[in-house]
């Protein structure tokens, strides 16, 4: 069964009397009266993250995955948690050494504190990050509106190739595997940016299952459509040069993949301040559709104008 | 290596910045500024519960395990998450109700609320939860003062025996199993004693790993010691019963197993106000012992006022 499924037949109701959880259709815990927002979330060895061989970059990757649901709703984080399940092996001296550098380097770069966690034993290799932010307000999902622009943060896909990389599904020259490896492990965040969404934005996620699945997430509420266009989908000169070496495909780079940008819509009399708070925080924002009615199919358009047909909209964590 | 040990090398200066998080030294995370309490632990399948024969149970255990942590801070328990980590057949639709079901009842027995959570596929089961809840202040641990009375909540050991009842190692008619089995799935937690224990605790834990394992992590920073009677630990009427029998000897059943009753030192000009509130709230409460100077060694003193020594001081979560 699918995960989303079984959250709405069987514990949305759990939520009821509780407006702050937001019926468990967004990605954060949101209580207004303590202003409080809360993400959590488990990482799998051989679902979430490949293999542990890089312990310093695995905590790195889910550490980011985890604060960014924090990020894209507006929220600076603040505290983690984080409960490793593991065996010997894989909580050697050498290895917790590692992490706690990294989480360490992780602290300092994003301003966020641990403050608890836990150690049990298991086979399985597995780890549960809670991350806190305290916030007035955030941008909830389902809040698009009808003629909205839709905006990405940064580049997508580059993440999925350093993935691809690492499963030994493609080859690359030293220089281009260092940097799509980079990109997979460590993900750029848009911590400066949290803060300023809520001068233009309407709704808002962070891309963690790819580009069409998380847009569909964020209206899946709404009876609204979109249409975007694969040429302003914004990739990497590295990516590009892979897509014209027709490696890969561009559409299917971004619509898998954990980029954790930030997708998020707004009117279109924000254009300007979103241009200027762009060149003001140096972070690449582009336009790339527009949410349309719901009698409208969601599209995506392609170079000669053509619609592209999706195969496989993103990852989804089936059960 | 040992967990607290782990702990204590690699993570303490991860949050050392930050107040709030005791330096990862009790139970909870309080951050006083937000009136915030967090607790946060990982519940795996053959290490914190046998199996998932019966998952409404196993649900309500490591929930009431979790919320127990708040609790016996002086915190009532407002919210959880809770994250689940396993393959299909754990996470089939029956069991999801059921699990759904076990949530509901106790959401309605703790006044509590889901807040979120996460399920994700692994062939390894375990669950995380958070446990949140808001108070101005809580008890901590290592406040014991010099010649503080030992006192515990209810009865001890009953777990304990429903564990190795489960497990096969001792035998008894239904009417006792059932009992045991009930107190290991089911334990009682004191909510309406948490805000109570301001008014006389000094320092407080719930007992999970063992009445001695838990009173000297209580301590452990302290240059104190403490003199327990094993006559004074209250047992319920059946233990005492395969106690007479030869069945398991006492201090074995109060030295492990999860019983979740509070453990708190107070000081003697307290005794009245502890004896009238366990009236009132019709909680039994119990003077076992007392807080000792730092150079005498800790005792255990049995019926016949002999030292017992112990082998295990209970359960630790070993690497």
């Amino acid at each position: 069964m699918h995960e989303f499924e079984i959250i709405k037949r069987y514990f949305s109701k759990l939520s009821l009397n509780n407006q702050g959880s937001l019926n468990l259709n967004d990605d954060v815990f949101f209580e207004k009266s303590q202003k409080l927002v809360v993400s959590i979330d488990t990482y799998v060895e051989g679902t979430h993250f490949i293999n542990f061989k890089n312990p310093e970059l695995v905590i790195k990757k889910i550490l980011r995955s985890s604060i960014s649901d924090l990020i894209c709703k507006g929220v600076n984080p603040k505290y983690y948690f984080i409960s490793g399940s593991g065996n010997k092996k894989k909580f050697s001296k050498k290895n917790i050494r590692k992490i706690s550098k990294s989480l360490h380097q992780e602290q300092k770069k994003f301003s966020i504190f641990l403050c608890g966690g836990d150690t049990v034993f298991s086979n399985k290799l597995s780890f549960t990050i809670a991350s806190i932010g305290f916030s007035k307000k955030i941008i909830f999902r389902n809040k698009a509106k009808l003629n909205d622009d839709i905006y990405v943060t940064g580049n997508l896909g580059d993440s999925f190739i350093g993935l691809r990389f690492l499963k030994k599904r493609i080859k690359l020259n030293k220089n281009y595997s260092d940097y799509f490896k980079k990109k997979y492990f460590t993900p750029s965040l848009n911590l400066n940016l949290a803060k300023k969404l809520f001068l233009f934005a309407n709704t808002s996620i962070d891309i963690s299952d790819g580009l069409i699945s998380d847009l569909e997430k964020l209206i899946n509420n709404q009876k609204l459509s979109y249409k975007i266009s694969l040429k302003e989908i914004p990739i990497s000169s590295k990516l590009q040069s892979l897509v014209n070496q027709k490696k890969i495909k561009k559409i299917s780079c971004v619509s898998n993949g954990d980029d954790y940008q930030i997708l998020f819509t707004a009117s279109q009399s924000k254009s300007r301040i979103i241009s200027r708070i762009s060149k003001t925080l140096g972070i690449k924002i582009s336009k790339i559709g527009k949410i349309c009615k719901h009698y409208q199919k969601s599209q995506i358009i392609d170079e000669k104008g053509d619609q592209i047909g999706l195969k496989n909209k993103g990852y989804f964590h089936n059960f």
